[in-house]
């Protein structure tokens, strides 16, 4: 049984990464109705506020579904939050077996909803392909848990850990693969964090940019302490395709706060910590708006921020093939850095893959 | 036939690397004598101004080779060197067939040896795991053709790109795995290259260190324009295990250059470029002395020169899975770098691997 209960939740686990990007903060989900070996109906959870994956996949069939066998990638819900429970769904539907591959990560619901099928003689399952899962709902799990946003720092160098020659050229350092895998990555999470400095520098729009499908912009957070972001920029500009948000410091000067938000963009002020924005105070206060993730595009300086307050979830560096040199080009991580090898971040769980010509490194924190 | 060929040729280029680290500036050499699909014989070329091996394989035979096959990793000699042309010596023992991986890259004698035995009626094929072969022997490519070293860079470095924290500490940042493939290195090249700084910081001696088998410490060389090395550098006193070469320029003072020969070491004085020890002259000078590689072993400032002087042949980067961060921390490759992003010189026929936690790229530029 054991492979059979894989192939199909392998199917649910590909059919769930179709909510990517429109689900946040929910997990993604997907569902399988599987009857005599034949795959009768399925689901996945498409947009926040929208049916469950369940509800979908029972919608998606015309004929009785009883005695089926149902594969869920996630437990599924007895509570009730904007729907019904699924629980209760699938006893009504008489399901005679569910295969799930992972709980609940709620602490507050996990294994209830296992327990009400259990009660209810329903065969259930639990485990199977459980670590896909959890890698798939890695943002979730981080965010049900903590209420703060799971945090991933990505960089793109050459092969000596340079961001930019020292004249300041890096468009574009990495391959057009890499850069591909970049806007994906910015479609699973809901927010994307740079500096100021990369915006006087820049002027990015910090949107997807792929060309196929329909996408929904993460929201763009500058962290901003004096307020110095030009009311021109198009961050400011382009509110219409996605929000912003704007942190400073009591060192912005109240006028300057008050033009920010007249652009309709949301200021948030956050206290002083070493003289800068307290990130500690700022991703609580991002997990309260709803942004269970960001994606950290800072230069050195706002990476080595993140990373100094133990607040990187997962590092992805992309390594393009070429060697720029330069004692005074930029590298990804720069600030005052770490003192000692015995107190520098290790990463854990590496994946390496080519991407292109590039190389990319994948690994948790 | 085919598959037997490269089965047989295969074998001979294993056979070959127990050559490597002894018979610079020579090829390394595997050959097999083979009859009725047996291996009668074998033989590869021990050391420098030791016998080929062909002869050496057939000096394994007791038995009469006549009808057989010969795989040779490389093109058999036809000119008189330090020893007699193996060719001569396949013909009188009545060899049917020769297998060569390889052309001697020699041009004033690639194909001779070929020439002479398809003269005698022997069978030839050539390029039989070509591209293995000329992998194994890139050192001897290039000083052949060249009579300049074949230009190793490797260096060490966490994921941001750093080779020490901001506060100096670089021991170790990879790992024990990285390390010993670093050492096996060593074993390949005829002399390891280093600034004065990493003399005057670090004090190393620079000799293999690996706990099993026997090897022969390459020569060390040392960028030093001024001649600072102190006489009680472990460079300058263990001259017993392996010769040193200081590299220096007008700028050092005529006693010290004299204090440094007394030594024993070799003083190699180079004209100034840009104030500094004129790499072109350095890598001519090195291949009059038979030094047919070196691996640089230099910090950011004497890796950044040899790239600058387009002297590197492969760069090896050996990553490890950690930020150290740091503005100032220190970077592989440094100097003044380069300023626009399309000169900038790019890895080709890459290979990457995991060592260990670390991961290895290594590629020619």
């Amino acid at each position: 049984m054991t492979c059979v209960d894989e192939y199909f939740m392998d199917k649910a686990l590909e059919l769930s990464k179709k909510g990517i990007g429109f689900v946040n903060p929910n997990p993604i989900v997907g569902a399988l109705i599987v009857k005599d070996g034949d795959i009768i109906g399925s689901g996945y959870h498409e947009a926040y506020g929208k049916a469950h994956a369940e509800i979908n996949a029972f919608n998606s069939v015309k004929d009785n579904v009883e005695g089926a066998t149902m594969y869920i990638t996630l437990e599924p819900c007895s509570h009730y939050g904007k729907n019904a429970p699924c629980v209760n769904e699938i006893i009504r539907r008489k399901i005679k077996r569910v295969v799930i591959a992972m709980k609940d990560p709620n602490p507050l619901v996990s294994g209830k909803g296992i327990e009400l099928l259990l009660k209810n003689n329903i065969d259930v399952k639990v485990g199977v392909l459980e670590e896909e899962a959890e890698k798939n709902n890695e943002i979730f799990i981080k965010y049900i848990k903590t209420k703060k946003p799971f945090c991933i720092l990505k960089a793109g160098m050459s092969l000596d850990g340079k961001i930019a020659t020292y004249s300041g050229e890096s468009k574009w350092i990495t391959s057009d693969e890499s850069r591909k895998y970049s806007h994906k990555l910015r479609n699973k999470v809901s927010g994307i964090l740079v500096g100021i400095n990369t915006v006087l520098k820049d002027d990015p729009i910090l949107n997807i940019r792929i060309e196929d499908g329909v996408y929904k912009n993460p929201t763009r957070i500058v962290l901003d302490s004096h307020g110095k972001i030009p009311l021109k920029s198009k961050l400011l500009t382009t509110l219409d395709i996605a929000n912003t948000m704007v942190v400073v410091t009591e060192k912005a000067a109240k006028d300057k706060i008050k033009n920010i938000e007249n652009t309709g963009a949301e200021v948030i002020v956050s206290p002083l910590k070493e003289g800068k924005v307290d990130l500690n105070f700022l991703v609580d206060e991002l997990g309260k708006r709803k942004i269970d993730s960001i994606l950290i595009e800072g230069g050195g300086e706002v990476n080595f921020s993140f990373l100094k307050e133990d607040l990187v979830d997962k590092a992805i560096f992309f390594i393009a093939p070429k060697i720029i040199g330069g004692a005074s080009a930029k590298t990804p991580v720069e600030g005052r850095g770490i003192g000692l090898l015995k107190d520098v971040p290790q990463l854990k769980n590496i994946d390496t893959f080519k991407l292109g010509k590039d190389l990319v490194v994948e690994g948790y924190l």
